[in-house]
């Protein structure tokens, strides 16, 4: 079969995978811990009907399905080379934030099975692992990523002490959950995983505005979370005179706009002003107290830890101009992640022999890919998302770009078998 | 007796009045919606628990004690003249903006009190009638003076669908108000009302800086209150590019700034932002929606106006720029206001028969006097606030100064018996 007959194949075997995909995702978004949103949560009712509805698809494909005792759902698709072949995993999670869209994170997980049931049957040089993780959002325990932390042994002893809104930790949680699931297996990764894919919708407008379907991530944006409060000095809005005000929205208003002014002045750098809240708060009072969030992301730390700093500054500055102090804090930071590049250029090569054009692209978002890329090779592969629009039940993909991605992923199965091949000669010369 | 032992004996008997006004404002300012802070609400619970308070320090003063059906305290003291004496109002407020001092409105209704109880049961030819209004700051409902509207008939069918924060309309809050205080009376003034007495701390620091215990207002700066909602586009913040973003609150700040520069570009001119709020409110989120409130002030309504344009189209100029849409509604505007020159004279001779000195002054701030004086001669007399600090714990107010409010205040009576005996031979000219 020549190429070009083959690949028009895969392409009409992409279209029917993405049709299905599609219905599933609607199947799936059907299963909520609460009535008229999507909310799935770590371990709860609704993830385990999730579960229940992906079992039969995963087996029907020729997949061992389990659950681990971390929560998330395992389907093992088993090599031609037998037991100690080496893997690949493909996943994403199944739990969302609250009032969510359809896509993010089970996307990437039926993904997976899409592209096993692509095969037909045929079976690779290596396993293919598909995960659907328990947790990445944190929406529960406020603390995300809980299932890929299991797969690679990163659940520390004080982030199982964290507590749900009932007051139960993490450790309680998967006591119970364990004591419940009697056959669910161990959550560590086997370690003849030699590589991680995942898909995911892109969460921003990029690959829209670029027009492409897909985009292959390089990395992943580390982040700065800081907390400011700007203290001045309330008074009457009628008999305090302009020039004798020490107000902190004003001072507040002039520093959103300085971070706005930086975050442009530095490319790639996002900044974010979320939250305000002015005190004491009266139509008639100047204010007091103005309390700010800051977000800050870029794909280099030196550069993200620099507009941080300047930033900061600024606000010290402002203040100080004005007889006002102001705290500011940066109370979470979490680096960068770039991807390897070895994955990248499978993926990306993956995306041109199925006819498609890509660029590269920096998640600004965390991803389960941020924890496992520090285990393993990973490549992540984002999805067009018409709006730019996550987190939201307005979130969409389209019916094409899934068709495209399962495409490029039947290529990328190619590409890693060549490319452990080379693996094991270069072992073996 | 002669005038000066009668004088003498007035400045001791102020005195005394003076420290038991105090005490009262420390009991009153116990009386609130937020533990924690002084905080009264129009028809709040705490509201509630100052009737109750003051009602027999009324009632041992000699006075019938009512509520009316707006929520106001209203106390009479009877003329020796009969029930078809004219009347004085003496009143102020009795609610609070959040985190309050213990002076602001409450000082002007126990004045009224303290007054009546220094006659010592002695009746004047007109009937006194002391009121504590339910609402002027406008706290709950962002409208201020609905208390004096009520009593002037000026609780317009547009201003009874202002809502509180949970939806509720001043309508509504008052019909069940009403259902729950059978006893409340009509709240319209008495015709025979024949002018209104206010007296207020500064709120502002000019009679410090004068060393003046007592100033007599001769205006009250007009205000406008406008509302201003930027609607943007919410998105994450770690995937929308700074270049893709509609960051309603990156505009809000903007145009913040742009009010603080208007304001200290036109002499005597203030304008506050005090309520600042961003949707959806997530550290990381894009604000999509941001509200605000703007409040202007100046003694001339003309310049008000005009900064008033000059703000909301420089808030639409804004948004344009930026590809976000804004409301921008001026929803109260009040009229600077004259206060009536007889009763100013009135007020001038009695501080001078007390022995003080005074000055005329405006009044940035907005006060019952002003809805009051648009139906009767009004007077308002200022107490010296130290640190000119109000709406806000700090506020004070100095003993000795209450007593010169006092001692003023007894001449005042006297300066308006004669003022109505005038009047009362004029007409029968």
């Amino acid at each position: 079969m020549s190429t070009v007959v083959r690949d028009s194949l895969r392409a009409a075997i992409a279209r029917d995978s993405a049709a299905t995909l599609m219905a599933r995702c609607a199947a799936l978004a059907a299963c909520t811990d609460k009535p008229g949103e999507i909310l799935r949560t770590f371990l709860s009712p609704a993830m385990e009907l999730v579960h229940e509805r992906m079992r039969p698809w995963l087996k029907s494909a020729g997949m061992e399905v389990s659950v681990d005792r971390a929560g998330s759902l395992r389907a093992l698709y088993p090599s031609q080379a037998g037991l100690d072949a080496p893997r690949l995993a493909i996943g994403s999670h199944l739990d969302t934030v609250p009032n969510a869209g359809a896509y993010d994170g089970v996307l990437g997980v039926l993904m997976g099975l899409a592209l096993v049931e692509a095969l037909g049957g045929r079976r690779l040089p290596f396993a293919i692992e598909v995960v659907g993780f328990s947790d990445e959002e944190g929406t529960r325990f406020g603390v995300p990523f809980i299932g890929s932390r299991a797969l690679v042994n990163r659940l520390s002893d004080a982030l199982l002490l964290s507590k749900d809104e009932d007051g139960l930790t993490i450790g309680d949680a998967l006591s119970r959950y364990a004591a419940a699931h009697r056959e669910a297996v161990d959550p560590l990764l086997d370690p003849r995983t030699a590589g991680y894919l995942e898909f995911h919708i892109e969460q921003g407008p990029v690959l829209e505005n670029r027009n492409l379907a897909l985009g292959i991530v390089q990395a992943l944006a580390g982040q700065s979370r800081c907390h400011l409060v700007f203290h001045g000095r309330a008074g009457h809005a009628g008999t305090t005179p302009m020039q004798l005000r020490r107000d902190a929205l004003a001072a507040a208003a002039e520093w959103v706009s300085f971070v706005e002014r930086t975050a442009l002045s530095f490319s790639g750098l996002v900044a974010t002003v979320g939250q305000i809240a002015a005190e004491p708060g009266g139509v008639n009072v100047i204010p007091g107290v103005v309390r700010c969030s800051l977000d800050v992301r870029h794909a280099d730390d030196a550069v993200r830890s620099h507009a941080v700093k300047v930033v900061l500054d600024e606000a010290r500055s402002i203040a100080s101009r004005r007889g006002l102090s102001v705290e500011a804090e940066e109370y979470h930071t979490q680096s960068a992640v770039h991807l390897d590049p070895t994955m990248i250029s499978l993926a990306d090569s993956a995306v041109h022999q199925a006819g498609y054009k890509t660029m590269r692209i920096t998640s600004g978002a965390g991803h389960d890919a941020m924890v496992m890329a520090e285990h393993m090779p990973a490549a992540m592969v984002f999805l067009r998302n018409p709006g730019g629009v996550s987190h939201h039940p307005d979130e969409s993909v389209l019916e094409v770009d899934v068709a495209a991605a399962v495409h490029m992923g039947l290529h990328f199965l190619d590409e890693f078998a060549v490319f452990l091949e080379k693996k094991e000669s270069d072992r073996l010369a």
